[in-house]
């Protein structure tokens, strides 16, 4: 893929000063781009490294006008963050576009495949299963027994999806992501034993959602777990049986939901926090990365923080007083010995 | 798989009240059941949804009267949740019955496998390999070289098994778990690098362990990691090398057991809970979810918690407290200020 | 594998005491091992094991003389320690040695594979990929578009490399860790849903490095996630994009670093820390185990330990003052009742 600054300023609605026939042929940051590179400069911040740059072309604000001299030619544009973005897109679903059926791949008769897909090799699609249009099932991914996949989804390699799971349209799962494996449920038995409960519910997740690679997200015991339109899960979280995750609720990296636990819609949760079972998040909860949330959070849309957790406010404060431990005791001792003293004088 | 009312009588051996012919070819939750599915009522505080539900069948105490007009036909048994569970667990048997060897697969010649296993596209059973009968190798998984598995075991899509190591019976490993993987050992050089120690030991799990999605159970530098008996391991778990799990100890999402720590039997181990290397934790033992374990435990059947981890009574306390923190402060302020007075009236 | 006492005597340069000819095929620790073993004595603590051992060949330091009778034959070296490191190693290699290309494996007729690798059955190497001489891509590995391995790597099962990404020599990678998935970048819409921002970026994994199973290392947004030299990561471990790992710095399980920060060199960081995005951590920083890092830390050389972490002696102190937190509350209230006694006995 290669581009004149000419068909860029094109492609962007935008004008083009210096040389329109320069040509690139990546993206890069404009502190790093090197001959050849499109780059950007929305900050203002950055403009002393747009007259050291070495990018073949760089996008600006059109009302910019440099003020020393520049090697790099000029698109402007009326938002250059935008149309940086509007590349970087086309960019990525150019570098990422993959079609038709690779052998050997397993894909049994039962299975229904859409218009247009991409199978990779050594990907495996079960009986039942039913693949949308688009969609993109990349090398050694499973697909189980029955499993429904909407349009224009993308499971990237090694992604195991249990049978009986229905995923809507334009869902991206990482790799080695795990839907559907079986919630955490024994029965204690008199002998100190534990006795398996059949977890036979599924995993629901709706559009637009995208899970990170190494995530677990396990079946409900029965029902769904649910995960709803617009959620995004970094990678390495876990969501245990039968919990549910409001729409466009966004989840960072190691953090665990336990099970049965509903987070409301577009709530906000921080790395390696921790849910316990069986409690609601009210909606747009704003939760610190490390928190363990114990109870369930009925006013909406507050911040949260320390484990366990109580409000962000009160936390800091805590957190500082914490801080100043060891001379809070060593004043005790002090107030102590004045007391002591007073006494003392008294008698 | 249909079912009638009439046949689910038998199979449970109950009495059937209302229509006999009626089917069912799903389970569900009494408040969430649809007409064709079978549920159950065994807690009385579900009782309204008795009367609500859309339920083909319901399975019931066998001295259940209903108080309102019913819709489904009802199964009257000794224990109805033990009859669900019964039935639960053997839909799952045959939802998840899977035989005979799939094609393309990797087999070594010199590899043993037992009767009536299955084998899923893309699994890899390397040389010397050993696959007992009734055991289920799902699509891409991997059995190293020299892997001893028992019979009745299921590793799931991805499951990867190093080398030599020795899984008993009716084991279930969910997708994309590690079993055998390097344990951590580098030791440090003068320049600051470090050269790995090399790991030849082993994993070697014992009967009816149950392991989670995305678990990582690393392999002893010499010897054995032992993951005994009944040990059920939730997703996302790290085991290092040379660590011991005692039998039916159970342990939740996200946890960490660093190198060469022993935990006891019929310990119950919260989710995201760290315990460092070299100690024991006596048997029967409870730690709360996010504790820090970083000494040994020697009492049997406490309660833990908190990072470091305490008593769980000591720790509640402690936490009761310290939210009171900025409090405490203040009234050693007025104590200080209060002493001040006193001398002043003094002097 | 089968040596006699008298060869190892040769390969290690020692000198031997007592038959020559036993024969040993295992390794093993001195307390476990059983006869047909190779082990060794450095540890002058472990000398009564010496005594009681079924060890057939034990390499001991050459000034050792036992004080009782023994049934091992023993092998004098100058170093007992190093020299079965070098065993060790060198039963490792043979045991890990494989070579050719398995089938069926997909590799792409423009991937350039090196002179004297292994690709096992079901690995797939993508177009424009580069495998290096002597590297090992065992079953079920994935090598995505344009990714660079050097010459000596290792990718364990199941390994997924997106593509685009930079390795060097030397590197092993532990199964199901994932290189190269996207960063967790998402733009908030007014609306409350949110628009992904495309993941351009790259991993860069210099010489040296190993990675844990079911580790996630995030592609940069733009130019590079690096993880530098010598870098050694645990398991479960998430990396998120743009950070940087530098040379020679250790990593424990199930730690977090987020987006932009970086870790200086010959750093030590314990399991389950989580360090938040955009600081930069100082050079041989050692972080305990479960902390958390809120803000930049530019001391070379120091311990930390809380979350949010304070210096490792602050912490500790604190900890101790925390446990005695309910004894300070009752402190204050006896200062009370002591300054409101003085004041009544005044008045």
């Amino acid at each position: 893929m290669q581009f004149t600054a000419h068909q860029i300023g094109i492609l962007l609605n935008g004008t083009v000063e210096g040389n329109p026939d320069v040509t690139v042929n990546k993206l890069a940051r404009i502190e790093e781009a090197k001959a050849g590179s499109l780059s950007f400069l929305a900050n203002p911040k950055y403009e002393p490294f747009l007259y050291q740059t070495e990018a073949s072309v760089v996008i600006v604000n059109e009302d910019f006008t440099p003020s020393q001299t520049i090697q790099s030619t000029l698109v402007k544009v009326a938002d250059p963050y935008s149309a940086f973005s509007v590349l970087l897109e086309k960019y990525n679903t150019i570098r990422l576009d993959k079609k038709g059926i690779e052998t050997p791949s397993f894909i049994h008769p039962e299975a229904q495949i859409g218009a247009n897909v991409f199978i990779g090799a050594f990907a495996y699609i079960s009986a039942g299963a039913v693949i949308g249009d688009n969609s993109k099932i990349y090398p050694q991914a499973f697909v189980g027994d029955n499993v429904q996949i909407g349009s224009d989804c993308t499971l990237f390699p090694g992604v195991k999806i249990y049978s009986d799971c229905v995923l809507g349209n334009r869902i991206v799962i990482h790799s080695n992501a795990v839907i559907g494996s079986d919630g955490f449920g024994f029965a204690p038995q008199p002998d100190g034993s534990y006795s398996k409960v059949s977890q036979i519910g599924n995993v629901v997740i709706e559009d637009d959602v995208e899970v990170g690679s190494n995530t677990s997200i396990d079946r409900a015991t029965m029902g769904s777990t649910f995960i709803r339109k617009g959620v995004k899960l970094d990678n390495l979280i876990q969501i245990a049986h039968n919990a549910e995750i409001g729409a466009n609720t966004v989840i960072a990296s190691q953090t665990g939901i336990s099970g049965s636990s509903k987070i409301g819609e577009n709530a906000v949760i921080g790395g390696q926090v921790g849910v316990v079972g069986h409690i609601s998040i009210a909606k747009g909860s704003q939760i610190q990365a490390k928190s363990g949330i114990n109870r369930s959070i009925e006013e909406e849309g507050k911040k949260w923080a320390g484990a366990p957790a109580t409000s962000y406010h009160n936390n800091l404060r805590s957190q500082v007083v914490l801080q100043r431990l060891p001379d809070l005791e060593r004043k005790i001792e002090e107030l102590n010995r004045a007391i002591a003293e007073l006494k003392n004088n008294k008698s």
